[in-house]
């Protein structure tokens, strides 16, 4: 039966995502124009994805640290092309308590200028690098139009800020932690996303190069789901973070940074989940498997700990529905918050010795015998789970993906079913601006490793340098 | 050999003070008066901090939550106590990019108005009730005079909020969570903090009552350690939050909050640490052992590397320190660390079958042979140095604990040695004032289950109500 909370995906795609993150409540509107709150369904999924990354870059040798939230405007004027980036979309504070301050900050963006700020006074030789730090924090823009999780005002995200001696070793950590990110979406999230390289127009403001993950979601729209930028010294000259070298020469640093956002839960919405709700893959949902009785017999109860105990003991996240509530009251309420399998267990089919396991993906149900080993059991089913997302995504995304050889090929495939559309570019960002003109297309990214298509630049026909994908994006 | 970045502590408090956060890399100042960076050192500290509370919180059925960083103004007016009590110290958002704001916004200093603001349109039945929040957050608030930790304009903290259907259960939770800073304090920060109820002048604005835990710092100065609210119905009738109850009318929910932040970072400073750096309780280090190679000999690599997997197998935290740099300098960098246990291994003591343990809370060096059970031993000494932390602090505060019975008493106190002064008062706010005029000394906290001392008021004489714990704060 279909939740009546949520509107079919495929009769009103943006209607039936807001249906879905209020349905499982991920997250509420506020009084506060374009920011949400994160309720506890939604907070602790980004729980887990900081468990997982925070685990991965502290692996990797990095710290966390914890940078002020504002930034006075002569410090983050310091980097032109920074400020011209993000200076519109700032939030800017003016008064501290009752007096109106002498030089305005604004809410971060981003932290790099603050990041500059403290290395300045921190390093003063190649002893002293690489640092290589991360922070969790909030981050402001002032966006426009806004979209839970996917675009809103505030968010929640990490950045990671690095310094190193030399530009290769700089590089190199860029290369790493997108490969970090890659990982995290296809072997965590179940999101296979692309990676590549974006263009001049495209990369963040102040940046020598910026590389990205790009997702595609279930209607074919592109999501960016973590980039890693290479700053070069840029920043570093302009801020005046010197080190002396090897040969007792002052050099500036090289500099990176990268990150990755609470849009993922979006993400994960748009990729996975269907007319029913939310569908978490295992290894990201913060409950893995539900036990629901149906009856309170001693058997029931017994079989539901039993399975409980047993579950936990192997570090599955498990939770017992004792409430009150009806068993189909249960059901759906499981099904709409995406727990990756449900156990019912009822007297009627104990007595048969039978046990049911609902997969939430595809929403098949499957009865076992009692005697079945039940931790091996769920453990394969998760990894099943995880792997059938995965490949479904895959599927849908390889279907969702075109070929265009010239502007009205594109202007066909935007027209009539979105996706990730393969290209070649002549690397003028003229031609970039004329895709721009359907529906707002924008390149995803370049394609380094991939040989050209035709070897004709999709907009003015001249040679190309580049394949790229294109997109709408969120 | 005393660390010559460090001010004597005896010598000047407040000097030594900020020289221990630089020494043991633990903060830095900022280019943003009043807001510090949290270096690594410092954040893996708070990190620690965060995940023994939050496990805590999480076993007593709260769940997390992310609300937004603004509060429009009037929001925040509707509660008139709050306001008046913190519009002083608020600071304002009146720009988003280029555009004046219709509304000014305020970051948050407290969450109070925002968790209504969203509770009144996510609760409707008593079947709702309780609902068991809690955040992890940063928060601002326009302090005129900062000191890194203590006294920030930013700062990170968890703010719990939870209402409930009835008063009993809400102050029921009041109760529970400030035992819980109680216990954290007591049994994982190795601060003997007093608990008590604070004066109507002293409560928090819009509140009912609050509860407090108050720490004293080495020099005798108090040190406000975590609070606990009980509001009532005060804000759930000022943001109309209501629900049908049991005999289905409508009521207003009963609410609470509670919170602790990183000033806490800077009360274990002041609570423990020395000359020679941090001194931190084994319960709350994030490094709880280093172990420290003299020389390379595989005799020396392969003791270390096998009780370093000793130690980690048994999950105590543990470094070795494999760096270039002279032993010498290593001893000294773990010590204004605070690392509560090093293990100093060496050619010369292994021909002897020895080894050196060094607590770093009494800098005593313990010779031990190497056919100890070094997991056992390691765990004690742990134990150990916790429990004699704990009671030197219990030793300290004590001594620095007087009585008076009139105003001169409290004066010669003051002014000879600051600390918990024990007196009876009134209960009149003048007296209170009166008492403040002498150095700013306010009541830390009314003990509700101590008897009088002698029945008369400290300041006025007349017949007393309160047996109440005073002092000079942070």
């Amino acid at each position: 039966m279909k939740n009546k909370m949520i509107t079919s995906r495929d009769e009103d795609f943006a209607k039936w995502y807001t249906d879905v993150v209020r349905a499982a409540e991920l997250a509420a509107y506020s009084s506060v124009k374009g920011c949400i709150v994160i309720e506890p369904n939604g907070y602790a999924i980004w729980e887990k994805m900081q468990e997982i990354l925070d685990k991965k870059f502290k692996e990797l040798g990095h710290q966390n640290v914890q940078l002020p939230l504002l930034i006075p405007e002569s410090l983050l004027k310091k980097e032109s092309e920074l400020v011209e980036g993000f200076a519109p979309e700032v939030a800017w504070v003016t008064h501290g308590g009752s007096k109106e301050l002498e030089e305005r900050l604004c809410i971060r963006p981003t932290s790099e200028t603050m990041f500059c700020d403290y290395y300045k006074d921190h390093v003063s030789s190649y002893r002293d690098l690489p640092k290589l730090y991360n922070q969790w924090c909030n981050v402001l823009r002032w966006e426009k139009e806004t979209r839970p999780f996917l675009r809103s005002r505030e968010f929640l995200w990490q950045e990671g800020h690095t310094i190193h001696s030399t530009k290769e070793e700089a590089e190199k950590e860029t290369n790493q932690m997108m490969e970090v990110y890659r990982w995290f979406h296809h072997d965590i999230l179940a999101i296979p996303s692309i990676t590549g390289l974006k263009t001049e127009k495209e990369k963040f403001a102040g940046a020598e190069y910026t590389l990205t993950n790009e997702a595609l979601m279930y209607n074919g729209v592109a999501l960016q789901a973590g980039t890693s930028h290479y700053f070069g010294q840029k920043f570093s000259k302009a801020y005046d973070v010197k080190f002396s070298n090897t040969e007792n020469n002052l050099e500036y640093v090289y500099q990176t940074s990268w990150g990755t956002t609470t849009r993922m839960i979006g993400g994960l919405i748009m990729v996975h989940s269907d007319d029913y709700g939310l569908v978490l893959p295992p290894r990201i949902a913060p409950v893995q498997v539900t036990i629901i009785p149906i009856g309170k017999s001693e058997e029931v109860m017994s079989l539901v700990n039993k399975y409980s105990i047993l579950l936990k003991e192997q570090n599955i996240s498990v939770t017992c529905d004792l409430t009150e509530k009806s068993p189909g009251f249960k059901f759906a309420e499981a099904e709409v918050k995406g727990i990756p399998v449900r156990i019912e267990i009822g007297e009627r089919d104990l007595k048969e010795n039978k046990v049911t396991f609902v997969r939430r993906d595809t929403r098949e149900k499957i009865v076992q015998s009692t005697d079945l080993d039940v931790v091996n059991y769920v453990k394969e089913l998760l990894d099943t789970i995880q792997n059938d997302m995965y490949n479904r995504a895959l599927e849908r995304r390889e279907n969702l993906t075109f070929v265009a050889h010239n502007l009205s090929d594109m202007e066909n495939i935007l027209n009539t079913q979105p996706g990730f559309i393969h290209a070649d570019w002549c690397g003028d960002e003229a031609c970039e601006l004329k895709v721009k003109e359907i529906k707002g297309c924008k390149s995803r990214c370049i394609l380094e490793d991939e040989k050209l298509i035709d070897g004709k630049c999709v907009v003015c026909g001249k040679d190309a340098k580049h394949h790229v994908v294109w997109g709408i994006q969120y």
